[in-house]
């Protein structure tokens, strides 16, 4: 059951961040592909290996794209993926720059919230995109 | 506090898929007992032992019930109950035959998603049914 | 990281659902915070000290005020503040007493629809209040 | 067809404001009973010569009773009675105050939004309460 | 502009209400096809000539087949087509009968509320299926 | 009562539909500013004279901005503004470059899925923008 695995991409550079929502997803069954910048997540979506079944991307990234734009960017790729931001500073933006039917999570946030935003964005009733 | 287990009806053949939910449900609080036929899971739904307090049915089972024939009979039985149905082939046939208010999982699934589906058809602030 | 705690206001007299509610929390990642009567709960709600993420109330408590008199406070104080009522005998008396956007869980429940339930109603995509 | 028609209480003390809604429901096809006074609307309400299949209230009412009470005691008498508010000034009193599943329309506004206030409240799915 | 029309397929064998839908409908901006019994819906349904953009539908219809059946072969054709029933006396079966993410109206009702039901179903977001 | 207009932007460049969309919002009860390019509309909801409740925008339009970009920029200005879209071949793209709580209508519509959906999207329960 090899290919069972349902793979998150994950995008953020703080490391703590990043481990305690690897961490949340591997407890709730997901698992975690972790990308630190916008440009190496662009280049793992565009890629054929693997089909992620949801994005949570950090706004404030290191390098030239920033959350909103990967976002934008798995949506032109994949109009059906899940899309979650997490943000301490950047809330207010997500009215103008988020996707529709994305959830924003504000930092800080308890493991619990990415599990349940994951599932709740899955569990649309829709068949696979 | 006996009376105070929340059953759910989990109806699947496949011995892995079953076991995995009922973990997955035994982790979140829940109580799973389990059928491995429409038909069982029919006998089950009649009886006056238990109040089932929602239903998680495979697609394709064995013998002459499929999972859509379940949901209809468990809302006959309690208009109210939530359905889940999992899928990994019929999942383009849920627009037709699920019932109202139901959400369908597409194999392969986390055990999270099986536990907030659960939750968010439970949680809707109305009454017990 | 001390600020990062994402506190919830548990407001119930039953230690045994008091204690569950706050096992199930924690385990999610949150923290509660409980009281055991209304007029406790109005006092940390009013209070300076702690910034409450979401109230989670009993309806029939000890003392004057009763769960839905701490919610609408709660909302008064913050209105957009999550509020999870939690009730065995009152829960048809929601819809005329609750709050909008509110979530009732019939006792008895699982932990899971805790989490679930807090999740859900601090995922919104909008900005913290 | 006498008893097909489908009667809304509302209740405003501005006649301008009251003539506009009333027109707007009977142009799509409801028909209104008018109350000036929170006092009146409560004794319509109790009354058992008509059900009501929706009530509209002003907040800032002449009288004691407020709208928000209003809406209250309509819950009471009849949990699944859709309620809209109408107010200019009591907007944020909504989150605190208003009961779960009732929308709120913010003076100034157009009467479509009123028929599909309504409407959208009735289209629920649900048999009638 | 021919191609234009937004044609929706009514099924009502009452000439009363059907009059009234279509003219809802006409007033709406939509065209409406009516058919007085679910074997002549079917049949338009089936057909290659007209596209129909919602199905509104009577439950107890003569002939053989009752709403709830034409309501799913109409999502077994098109997964998409919004699907709106009508009904007095088959309210309670909605819930076992229905299809995902269609509304029920209880008769009496409306114009507006057909008119609301249609826009309300069609305004989803998504690409025309 | 002159403050009590609800003015809605619409940009369209087809003279055709403007016209239609400006009648169907007046007979809703709204008044339409009009804009025929994106450039117009930008510097329309820039102005400090008239405060815009929804915006109702073509996607290919004549200059150099389009609709995506008008929703952007209306939500960056007002993170409240209802926003709804119109198209007929770029409904694919929604998912990527509509803003969220946005509403899609695939050309043709009917006038009352116009006034539906700016009903829709103001009528949410909050206090105005």
């Amino acid at each position: 059951m090899q290919g069972a695995a349902i793979i998150i991409l994950v995008v953020e550079d703080d490391q703590l961040i990043r481990d305690m929502v690897a961490d949340a997803l591997s407890d709730g069954g997901f698992e975690a592909e972790v990308a630190v910048s916008g440009e190496d997540a662009v280049i793992l979506l565009q890629g054929d290996q693997i089909k992620y079944r949801a994005l949570i991307t950090d706004i404030n990234l290191f390098g030239t794209l920033d959350g909103w734009q990967v976002g934008h960017r798995a949506r032109e790729l994949n109009p059906d993926i899940p899309v979650i931001y997490m943000t301490g500073a950047a809330a207010d933006q997500w009215s103008a720059h988020g996707v529709p039917n994305s959830i924003l999570l504000n930092k800080p946030f308890a493991p619990a919230q990415i599990v349940t935003a994951v599932s709740q964005l899955l569990n649309t009733g829709a068949p696979p995109a």
